[in-house]
């Protein structure tokens, strides 16, 4: 199946129907979201996986309810760096040096500059920044799931200040940004299973300079 | 080729080697931009295509003179809504509802919810909202190239505010957030392309609740 193929295939399922997705399977959505590529190679954000009943049921009513959060066998939790701090990047760094075989001199003047852009924002704005490095992990992870065919239902729709606190995120430094619970679609009780998947028409998404 | 093996495949191409990516390949990656999952379905992002080589050449020095800008056969920006509008939400809502065959009133509940919670905020926070999917689409994007052996080089190192007033973009009402040159890398000449791909270890991405 290629990629758009699953794309069409895909949807934000509003009911699962709790068959569990195969350990296999989660682990190469996790991959496609750690190999995504981010702004430096910073990779700013983390993926948490839940399968404790117990805490998904915990995070439930901090997602208004929605039944995936119970129903999906893995809940993924995508949680961007609060802040970007001169220990992370240099260690950062250091192990990608280290990792090709190069000096760690190699990178000091980029590193530099990198710090010089960085460090000087707001914590606000580093997050802002990295929530976006998240996104592009989070794409990456709801590709591979469809092309799977497994579902996967994006969602912001959770109080992220609560579910931080729940799970003491703040010992990681990360906020969480959105949720995507793994599962199977319950297709006779999906009422957004048999509807069209609608998108803005081409002409109004795309401009283009010929 | 997986996903798996066409992320690993992939890198941010340095040096392009002027060669013209086919058309066809182009509306697949563009097709995958438009399937991507947005919240609510809004895709409030569009794709700007610069294939027009005097543009690409004033484009050039507002992203540090990065060779791939000139070097690529189609520069792809993405850009983000600056805002949310009601009349664009009320539009949005009626042509999926057409699309889908179904009366207008259907999601008059669903659409007076979400008009609570977008339009009040601060233009700045429905950007970065509206950034972040555009973020999704990227991810999309991205991977359709790979999948394609089509090199895309990711780049967030540009005067967006230059970039924008260049094209005129307020008046589509969006403001770019990235650009991905699309072309084929130049392997002789490409100090990245032998350089070993470096992720941070798992197990430092990754928390499990089991």
């Amino acid at each position: 199946m290629s990629l758009l193929e699953a794309l069409n295939w895909r949807y934000a399922v509003k009911k699962m129907n709790g068959q569990p997705v195969e350990q296999e399977k989660v682990d190469k959505i996790i991959a496609a979201a750690h190999l995504a590529p981010t702004s430096s190679g910073l990779q700013p954000f983390k993926v948490i996986v839940v399968t404790n009943q117990e805490l998904k049921e915990k995070i439930a009513p901090i997602a208004f309810n929605q039944s995936q959060i119970i129903d999906s066998s893995h809940l993924l939790i995508f949680a961007a760096f609060e802040d970007y701090t001169e220990e992370d990047i240099d260690g950062f760094f250091s192990y990608m040096n280290a990792e090709r075989g190069l000096p760690d001199s190699v990178t000091d003047a980029y590193k530099a500059q990198l710090k010089g852009m960085i460090l000087g924002r707001p914590a606000q704005e580093n997050f802002n920044h990295a929530a976006r490095q998240a996104y592009i992990g989070f794409g990456m992870a709801l590709a591979e799931a469809a092309l799977l065919k497994v579902d996967a239902t994006p969602m912001e729709g959770f109080n992220a200040q609560a579910l931080d606190e729940l799970l003491g995120l703040d010992k990681h430094g990360v906020k969480s940004v959105t949720l995507l619970p793994l599962g199977y679609r319950d297709e006779a009780n999906d009422w957004l299973v048999n509807l069209k998947k609608v998108r803005r028409p081409l002409n109004e998404f795309l401009i283009e300079y010929k």
